[in-house]
């Protein structure tokens, strides 16, 4: 963990980085574990990197999932690379997380998923037993999932070279007629809403990281969402979803307010914690903002139809603790956050390594 | 390298082995580099765990590519993780590689690659500059093959928990109307062609890896195949196609032979392999039938079009080299190899790990 706290620098900084997506920092000569956090080193290293390579207009789109013509259906692609550490965690492991995660990111362009893809690149020495445990673990949640693993590859690198196991997994989806959603489709006036309470599986996987463990009665919120997405879809107008994974509820509803160019504001006392989690978040330093959620996201709602979509949220098993956590307004692409004691504040995106590995 | 090479074991174990496909060997209580050569361990590994997990019929068929229906549509899916060592070579690097190897997977299936996703695994400390080259070299190979990057993924690992950079990449493709190429369509009278010299890839890569490096005038032969294939399928009855990555020609034919339960007879001096490639491989103790390509296939093509076939590659700048080298047969799943010495003698899959971290 870092001690470089997003959110928490002098007045000075806050106002330089103000802007939800400001002009990148030049990575510099090597590559920094701050560079996977999801936050603003990510998010530098893909603009400074990645587009300016890939001039395509879909990967400019930055989304979680790529929404493709092809021969006149909607199919929607995505990937994802899991070296979360440790491999098995309070409420899931390394093989459903990749599972879900993918999965969520097809959903959160209301993709239905049909298809996956698995790499694994495995350690030598890497226990068979753990593997067949992590594969039945993906095997399950594929079925969960209503998902088709279809094709995979698996290589092996010499001890040293790897950490045991990382999965990579890639989907394809198919976007029904009619649904569009994207996170540019965010405007002035809609209300955010988080699905679900926030925070626990960073601090699920944290409570087993090595040098840090500690006992908490947290697990893993890392789950499928598609149903969850479509019983929000059919209730009102949802504009934009992203699921609040590397960098937490903070980092997405930047992302959100950078594509969408609008300002948003969050009401941090709206915004369900289970008390376990702010007891643990306090002990190690983090902001629950901040942390990697795997099956929980954030939305963003026409005003008309927020508390069908609300009801429809709260009617089902995962979206029981949903809430209105916020709202769209003008302005330059920022977030605000209107804290407890009634003050509001920038809330930037993440830009440290506060969570490295967390999924 | 491995002293198991593999065609080279005594007649008890010849006989034992000389099926293509012999019931698995459970995988031992830890993963080995041999699980990630491509040969018999992989495949052991695959069967053991993989598909004792996901009982799918399109994975069990274990082909380059999936295809699936999509809505009345025919695509193609495949993904592969390059961890090549080391990630610049003659010839090429991970980065076009990874396009590249991608993209044939889709061509082995006959269909048109569409869109690319990328995942990155990267160590921390890995040099900002290699990384760029990299991605230079991606969108280069993505051009050359008509293939649009429209997703992807970063991660980073702390120093010693990876090695440097991995790339792992999947593919969408779509399969024109009225194609069907696959292992199972393989039959006895089809005539076998390699679709250039081999071997060349695997010699260049270890010419320059650490404790190995040689001088040595070879060039990975690492190209898109998308082209080629075209021109064969136009041109007669292709059966099916393997391009002869990890595990070599040798292995890759005795996939072919297990999936359509056929046996196959390789005319070892019709195979061509350049005169540094041989020369290399036999400093190395290398059998070159073993060594990796990433941009040569085999095919099976019904006999009345066999001789347009080969033109047809032969009219190709990438295909010049091609030759018939060798013919199918009824008979239990195997290949024979009749070697320059006029014997014939069972050419078994890839037993060891000859050469790991290849591609």
């Amino acid at each position: 963990m870092s001690a470089d706290r997003p959110g928490r620098e002098p007045a000075g900084l806050e106002q330089e980085f103000a802007l939800a997506c400001p002009t990148p920092i030049p990575p510099g000569d090597t590559i920094l574990l701050g560079h996977g956090s999801g936050g603003r080193l990510s998010s530098d290293l893909l603009r400074g990197i990645f587009l300016a390579a890939f001039d395509d207009p879909e990967l400019r789109r930055l989304n979680d999932a790529a929404v493709l013509d092809a021969d006149g259906i909607r199919l929607a692609f995505t990937t994802d690379a899991f070296v979360v550490q440790p491999p098995f965690f309070p409420g899931a492991d390394i093989g459903s997380l990749s599972v879900y995660g993918t999965v969520n990111d097809l959903a959160m362009v209301g993709a239905k998923p049909r298809f996956l893809a698995a790499s694994f690149v495995l350690e030598e020495g890497f226990a068979t037993k753990d593997l067949e445990r992590i594969v039945r673990s993906m095997a399950e949640a594929c079925r969960r999932s209503s998902v088709r693993l279809v094709t995979g590859d698996t290589k092996v690198v010499e001890r040293g070279s790897g950490d045991g196991v990382f999965v990579i997994t890639s989907a394809i989806g198919t976007v029904p007629d009619g649904i569009q959603v994207a996170p540019e489709r965010t405007r002035p006036g809609d209300v955010v809403v988080v699905s679900g309470p926030v925070g626990a599986h960073g601090v699920a996987v944290m409570s087993r990281r090595a040098g840090v463990a500690f006992e908490v009665d947290v697990e893993s919120d890392s789950a499928p969402l598609t149903d969850l997405v479509e019983s929000a879809l059919a209730a009102g107008d949802v504009h934009a979803l992203r699921d609040a994974t590397r960098g937490g509820v903070a980092t997405v509803l930047n992302e959100l307010a950078a594509a969408a160019s609008v300002s948003i504001v969050l009401d941090e006392q709206a915004v369900p914690v289970p008390e376990p989690v702010r007891a643990a978040c306090e002990t190690l330093g983090l902001d629950p903002l901040y942390v990697a959620n795997e099956g929980v996201f954030v939305g963003t709602v026409g005003p008309d139809g927020a508390d069908a979509v609300l009801g429809a949220l709260q009617a089902h098993p995962r979206g029981r603790d949903a809430r209105i956590v916020g709202h769209v307004e003008p302005g330059a692409p920022a977030v605000h956050l209107r804290t407890s004691l009634g003050v509001t504040r920038p809330l930037l995106m993440l830009t440290g390594d506060q969570l490295p590995r967390i999924c």
